[in-house]
């Protein structure tokens, strides 16, 4: 027997992380007042493959299955789509609308460090805002985050209207854009070299892909010196990236925000700003998490031409949260209270007991039948349960309980509600 | 486009109501002192359609999948072989172990009313006590959630032994126990007269029919009267269940339990205690949740015959509970704050002081431009928010927001980080 590869099951030490992070940042998307949403994760088979969706390369990775009516199905590989799908299929949905969602997602791709084959995605994105604040927003909401899992980040970003017009700069021909855009967006992981051998393998120019070699030797302070040195200053995303500059500036976020001129990302369906979150001191360098604006999907799904859907949204990248916060110290939630019988027919005093407490919301264990006392007390201490109850045959008999404090070492006969109202009075 | 048939998307009001339902839970698994688990979705087929798993009627509605790599895979159709699996991958765990799980299963069945082809489960298992306290301590905590789920119900409980013994002394032949077992189960679907049918269609002498169909129609008060009238007073099924009376009517939980000779259970893996939650009202007719003792499950999945894994579990019937809240009211939670731009840009001060209440852990909302101030205060008055926050350009200029307290009536200028304070101290 085995776990299939890419899969893992958590519990322990591990899930108690997983389960603090869920925590952060589902109060952090309550704060900001997105609804949460829960779309399905099998899906027709149409809706993951249309043309507006993931992408070829996460098409390759679907999981597909036919139901027992010979119809064909997939799992979800994002939360995208399906957020897309929702909106097409309730109209009735009032804009500027804000989701989140929490939930696992599927790709049946090659397993290797880092990637998994069914793995949780944590999405928020805003439909029915054209402006810049919706990005503003998230960017705001995805630092905030990270600030709260205590990881410092950089968030790079872009817009990819300004690298089209960029590349147009350069005498890009329109047919290999998306292709260059995509070879640029490589530069960190296969370097300068990588980014030359690639390009020589399109039908550019020499001129063209040398210009373009030399723009990535530039050192880009600020977006503005950016723009001149490609004398892209007034196309229609300059001006888009220029109101965000100003915004993330005037939000006090440009120290955690930082203009990359070739961050493109993979998925084709982005038509603005772009952005990617990194930790920031370089170790870790898997994406902690990215999105942008993505304003044509919702609409073609939709089928309304009439109808305008500007979306943006920010997705974390949660398994590099959680591989990045594993490292770190985590303790199991442990017992307040343990319920330890002694000796005879114990057993329902001591669950009687145990639900009083847990009913008043006190995390309580009841100690298994036959374990030595001094060792029971011995391993409480090490695990820091502060409460420990003893019941025997008198305590029982009268109706009491024998309630040890083990940080003041004092010992009480007591009603099982006294004990509980004690316990809570600690506090 | 549409969703695939037996699935729904949530959000707004319903996503809501199972928010609640699955905090509710949750917080109640912690004060029991269960470990949360979040075992895989993707499962190798072999693992699911293993002999002990769900049995027959599951296996045909499990989805099946081949990966790139060409193996087979399953859907998890229920949380309880996962978990099994997690046990047996995991010789280190130490027993008794408590794990809890909420996640969603997929089944592949007939789609009808309440009948979802995916949909939550949520999952308490005790491993490792044989007693009867595991039994007591799952019931205790499904008495707890639905008292705080506000659902009276009734808990009805039996012995697969005790049923297996009652049928051996009425003469069943052993190879038709299970069967009469699973047409008695049926007592409150098809009534007496279709149990009768059922049972014309078994092999039975027509006397052991005729007593089975008399032990239907003798009231039962208490597990004694039953197993006096049926003659099995001391058999290991009849001990083990008379000891679980005794315990629940010492723990107060007799008027919540009740003892119902002919409760089998579908799944055949139970070993003894079995046990379904209903509605008291009799008014929402479908089971909303229960569970049993399944001793044998993990032990031959692990192939480790030297060792004992007794297990209880417990399975909150999710989408019932669900159903059953639908109608109840529920208000989607609100913004505390409602900020809104009063003309020209003010984007940056709007989100400034947005993203100052939300890092303090005030839900904020930021109202889009254009609207007419008159139907916002409205709106936000019929919408129960108490307070909202102007910032025109006299504010921003001066670093400060109108503070409008819509309770009192009254409106204040301030530094936002004051506004904050005040937000905070009228809690």
């Amino acid at each position: 027997m085995q776990n299939v590869k890419g899969t893992y099951d958590f519990f322990g030490k591990e899930q108690t992380i997983r389960r603090k992070v869920e925590t952060t940042l589902r109060q952090l998307f309550e704060a900001y007042d997105f609804d949460e949403m829960n779309s399905t994760t099998l899906n027709e088979l149409d809706l993951l493959a249309s043309k507006y969706a993931g992408g070829e390369e996460i098409l390759k990775e679907m999981y597909q299955l036919t139901d027992q009516g010979e119809r064909k199905l997939g799992l979800r590989y994002d939360l995208t789509i399906p957020f897309a799908k929702v909106i097409a299929l309730n109209p009735g949905i009032e804009f500027p609308y804000k989701r989140y969602e929490i939930g696992k997602v599927f790709r049946d791709g090659p397993v290797k460090k880092g990637r998994l084959r069914e793995f949780l995605q944590c999405d928020a994105d805003v439909v029915g805002i054209a402006g810049p604040q919706a990005e503003a927003e998230l960017m705001q909401l995805a630092a905030e985050a990270f600030r709260r899992l205590e990881i410092p980040v950089i968030i790079r970003w872009n817009n990819r209207k300004l690298l089209g017009e960029t590349l147009e700069c350069l005498g890009v021909p329109t047919a290999l854009r998306s292709s260059v855009m995509l070879t640029l967006d490589k530069l960190d992981k296969i370097g300068r070299d990588g980014v030359l051998r690639e390009l020589a393998g399109k039908e550019l120019a020499a001129s063209v892909a040398e210009s373009i070699v030399r723009l990535t030797e530039a050192p880009v302070e600020t977006f503005e010196d950016w723009v001149k040195a490609c004398g892209a200053e007034n196309g229609d995303g300059a001006n888009e990236a220029r109101t965000l500059a100003r915004l993330l500036e005037r939000l006090g976020l440009d120290s955690v925000c930082r203009f990359d001129p070739f961050l493109a990302r993979g998925l084709s369906f982005y038509t603005g700003t772009v952005y990617e979150i990194f930790d920031a001191s370089g170790s870790f360098t898997s994406s902690l998490g990215g999105g942008g604006r993505y304003d044509n999907i919702i609409g073609q799904l939709v089928e309304r031409p009439d109808i305008a859907y500007p979306t943006v949204g920010l997705s974390f990248g949660m398994e590099s949260i959680m591989a990045m916060l594993a490292e770190r110290e985590t303790e199991i939630p442990q017992p307040k209270v343990l319920i330890v019988p002694i000796g005879g027919d114990m057993i329902a005093p001591v669950l009687e007991t145990a639900a009083l407490l847990r009913a008043g919301g006190i995390r309580t264990a009841v100690e298994p039948i036959g374990r030595k006392l001094k060792k029971t007390l011995a391993s409480a201490s090490v695990r820091g349960i502060r409460w420990v109850i003893l019941i025997g045959e008198n305590e029982a008999a009268a109706g009491q309980v024998q309630l040890k404090d083990m940080a003041e070492k004092s010992e009480q006969l007591l009603a099982p509600a006294e004990a509980l109202k004690r316990i809570r009075d600690a506090d």
